[in-house]
């Protein structure tokens, strides 16, 4: 549910995360079934913490910002602020617990298949 | 690629498949992403052959027949005749091939956590 008073803090920090109850499969295989999400994905789940910044050889800012947009509304990854930086990770554990064997398979998949970003 | 005299041919039995080069994970993904066509899957995998009739409890024949195109087109079914019986099955073998995982994944992930069709 976003911050009942969020439109009037435009704070660009305001982060809007889905309830658990609200992660779907559904929204999840979607999230995943683009090249460059994809990707993100995999490169999250090797090293668990990353700034933006270490994606931008993927798209432009604008790009990417809608591509973690759409990752974090399904609830596949959160991020925080450290001062300026903001560090992203993938939610593994929440989504292991949700639906196992979703991500390792995914993941097995895209190992085995490189991608074309 | 459609068959060059498909529009001189409206016969219902000329189905497209995409050429195995054509099928990617994102496009399974997509094909994955919807409440139906994940449960159609699921029941290819359990059962390996079916027929369209078997699946009428879970939407109008219209609604079925575009969910199977689009599992087609993705690479993930193929149909076939008996006399004037249609027969679907899924292509666990090439998608195994191509994408390791990916369905043991998405069907581990979908018996953990009921569908909601």
């Amino acid at each position: 549910m976003p911050a009942p008073n969020e439109s009037a803090d435009p704070s660009p920090r305001a982060m809007w995360y889905p309830e658990r109850e609200d992660i779907t499969i559904y929204g999840i295989l979607a999230a995943l079934s683009d090249p460059t999400r994809l990707e993100m994905v995999r490169r999250l789940a090797e090293q668990t913490e990353q700034c933006p910044f270490d994606f931008l050889s993927m798209g432009s800012k604008q790009n990417l910002t809608h591509h973690f947009k759409v990752l974090r509304e399904a609830g596949l990854i959160k991020a925080r602020y450290e001062g300026r930086n903001k560090i992203i990770w993938l939610r593994r554990d929440l989504i292991d617990d949700m639906f196992p064997g979703l991500l390792d398979g995914v993941l097995k998949a895209v190992s085995a298949s490189p991608l074309r970003v």
